[in-house]
């Protein structure tokens, strides 16, 4: 099977490696650097103290011999990415972005693909140009989201233990269940620059963090939001000692996902007249720190 | 009369110059040179385009042979000036600090000396060693904290018409009443890096602000609420084009007030079993932004 990954991030190198396994993987960079080294030394993945190698090609195109496309580039890359897939043949699409901020692009985006969404919960971070160090052991998961959802379960057959593809029948659910954990954690940690974990243990954070919990929840009408507090406060302590995404993106001056994430549910809010006080004054904060970081302000 | 004021920034040089034109002054400074260059120039003063110079000595110590003395360094440089102030014979020492930490000091300071607290409305940007642009004619009010008011209203009579020095009966109302207009405006306009009227055209803004000023209150016990709602508003209005000193001292790399202003209010509720949810919050995310700005982090 002939399978494009677009980006060559940590998420897109750690699909390249596990699915060159099975397939054969071009990985479609923005750099005609990366996409050298690539071809020339495969792809490196560390794992417990262990290193792993497979070969692949690579590109800066994207051509129309693929059977699928996985698209691993941030949500606020993607506007760059739109115009090629949109010269390219019908075939499978599958994006892999944090928050929603895609979903509104996504529902105006008419080209007879067949688009698919899902979630990564593994962690990964880019060593090099061609390496990848996993760092925790997860799952994508993934739903269709304008296509038949048998054709990608008959790609994704045999793939590795330590990268199982599940597939979940309701997209809404599965990127509202994975939005919800990041608008609650990811802005808070970043504005108060504290591991996951102190979100629990400050009482008066937890306090905050549970208002901005229901002011979301409000915005994406979930079923069950006692179920869905439980888990923002599991990940909270599963993932006690790291720093979140999004305040690494801060530290280092990158920019944020806020828009995928906070913009997300602020634009949900204001197509449907619902108040987004906390999440509004998070959104605003995050932005005045990215500004603030680049030396804009 | 003989008045040494402590401490020779904005507040400090705007204070010496209006006092030594009816009184004998001394700025006391921390460094040797600020010192020598007031002892030898004297001090400048800009208003509305015009230039206006006034004698005045000036010292790196405090000694015993004033009448009154202004402490205008900010609360957090307070623990430093302390010790000197114990040396000294009793005499009058009006405390010019923004936010009100410096009132659980005070409150524990029983050296015998008669203590005033006072709040400065001019608006004053330090130029030089020697020189300060009084940018913004207001009045410098003042109260009893621990001592019989009639002393000092004797030695603040015949002051200048731009510099209004006018006595208030209660301390505890004269400064929660600009504490709450401090602590709805400056943590806000810094962590979102807008200007002060800003937090009224914003909706979102203007909402998480009255979730502060309610939390504020209810710490506070303010008694009139809906007045001082209103007079938050009104100051937003008034300095719309403004930059607040919290968000000026976030751009500039400087140690804020988030301690004398949200500190103040962060312990008043702990020893009172208060919920601070949002003053937490932004307290935690000032001080990181300190830290950030600083690059300690």
């Amino acid at each position: 099977m002939k399978i494009a990954i677009i980006g060559g991030g940590s998420v897109g190198l750690l699909c390249a490696y596990y699915l060159s396994l099975d397939h054969d993987v071009t990985v479609v960079t923005r750099r005609q650097e990366q996409a050298a080294a690539i071809q020339s030394e495969g792809i490196r993945l560390y794992k417990g103290g262990e290193e792993f190698s497979a070969d692949c090609s690579a590109d800066t195109r994207i051509n129309s011999d693929f059977d699928l496309l996985v698209v691993t580039v941030k949500q606020h890359q993607l506007q760059s990415v739109f115009p090629s897939l949109e010269r390219i043949r019908k075939t499978n699409i599958l994006f892999l972005q944090n928050g929603m901020g895609h979903i509104h692009n996504l529902k105006d985006w008419h080209v007879g693909h067949s688009i698919y969404v899902g979630i990564v919960e593994h962690g990964a971070v880019r060593k090099s140009d061609t390496a990848v160090d996993h760092t925790g052991l997860g799952a994508i998961k993934w739903s269709a989201f304008d296509a038949e959802s048998d054709r990608l379960n008959i790609l994704f057959q045999h793939n590795h233990s330590d990268f199982p593809i599940c597939y979940e029948t309701d997209w809404y659910r599965l990127l509202t269940g994975k939005l919800i954990v990041n608008a609650c954690i990811n802005p808070l940690t970043a504005l108060l620059q504290v591991k996951n974990g102190d979100l629990l243990t400050t009482p008066a954070y937890l306090a905050f963090m549970k208002l901005v919990f229901q002011e979301a929840c409000r915005i994406l009408r979930l079923e069950n939001e006692e179920e869905a507090w439980e888990r923002v406060q599991a990940v909270c302590r599963l993932t006690k000692e790291n720093r979140s995404s999004m305040l690494v993106d801060v530290i280092e001056g990158r920019q944020t996902e806020a828009d995928a994430i906070i913009g997300y549910l602020l634009k949900e809010a204001s197509l449907h007249g619902i108040d987004a006080v906390h999440l509004a004054f998070l959104y605003g904060s995050i932005k005045a720190l990215e500004r603030n970081t680049n030396k804009v302000f």
